[in-house]
């Protein structure tokens, strides 16, 4: 099950508003952070590493919802829902300098930690809940 | 267990950023939102109709986990997990309207629909997550 996005969202999907999502903890708790985010036409992506609460919650459930506010105009929203399909290692950090450029303009991310393992959290989209236009 | 929030977080906590919400939908999956949020100094309060999903989310399973960005500054945000320690109905609709009057500016809702029932869902933090100053 794969879900489309309106066209009207591309702006949305393209800007550099943040992305809230929420995972299930190990107790099946849910849980939510902001998260810089891609995307690639057909699916969300962002960056995490291994050590990460986040990482370990989507490799034991990979659902996931992903919340996101237009900047401009707080009635434009966008969730989905969906799965993770796949999670890429970075280990040039080629995606997460790419988040950066996005997000602060720089073309390398400044804040790698010693040890740091870098993924790209791969989603596909499967049911989505909008407001707004 | 209830979480005390540091006060530097007090600005946060008073701004009409929006928060977005996590709940776990009838299949264990995440699903979030963006919300318009009060706090009373130990609860986030946010207002809900009875036909709404994560209503229906809350009364089955009082976990939920809520994420805030400062507007002015993205890296200073603050996550709160917490259970749904109590839900009051809102007849009169004073607390969406308290919530318009904060958010828009408005005194008064302008959006309630035929048979709307208004509540408050009142959420005690129990962990917190958090990042800036």
């Amino acid at each position: 099950m794969t879900a489309t996005i309106p066209e009207k969202f591309n702006d949305l999907l393209a800007s550099n508003a943040l992305a809230h999502i929420a995972t299930i903890g190990p107790k099946g708790e849910p849980q939510t952070s902001p998260v810089w985010f891609g995307w690639d036409g057909t699916h969300f992506l962002f960056s995490q590493t291994k050590g990460r609460q986040k990482y370990r919650n989507l490799t034991r459930d990979p659902h996931i919802a992903i919340s996101i506010v237009d900047q401009k105009n707080p009635y434009l929203y966008l969730e989905i829902r969906g799965e993770v399909v796949r999670i890429d290692e970075d280990p040039d950090k080629k995606f997460i300098d790419q988040m950066s450029k996005k997000y602060t303009g720089q073309d390398k991310y400044g804040n790698n930690q010693p040890g740091d393992e870098r993924v790209v959290i791969v989603v596909q989209p499967e049911h989505i809940t909008s407001m707004g236009i």
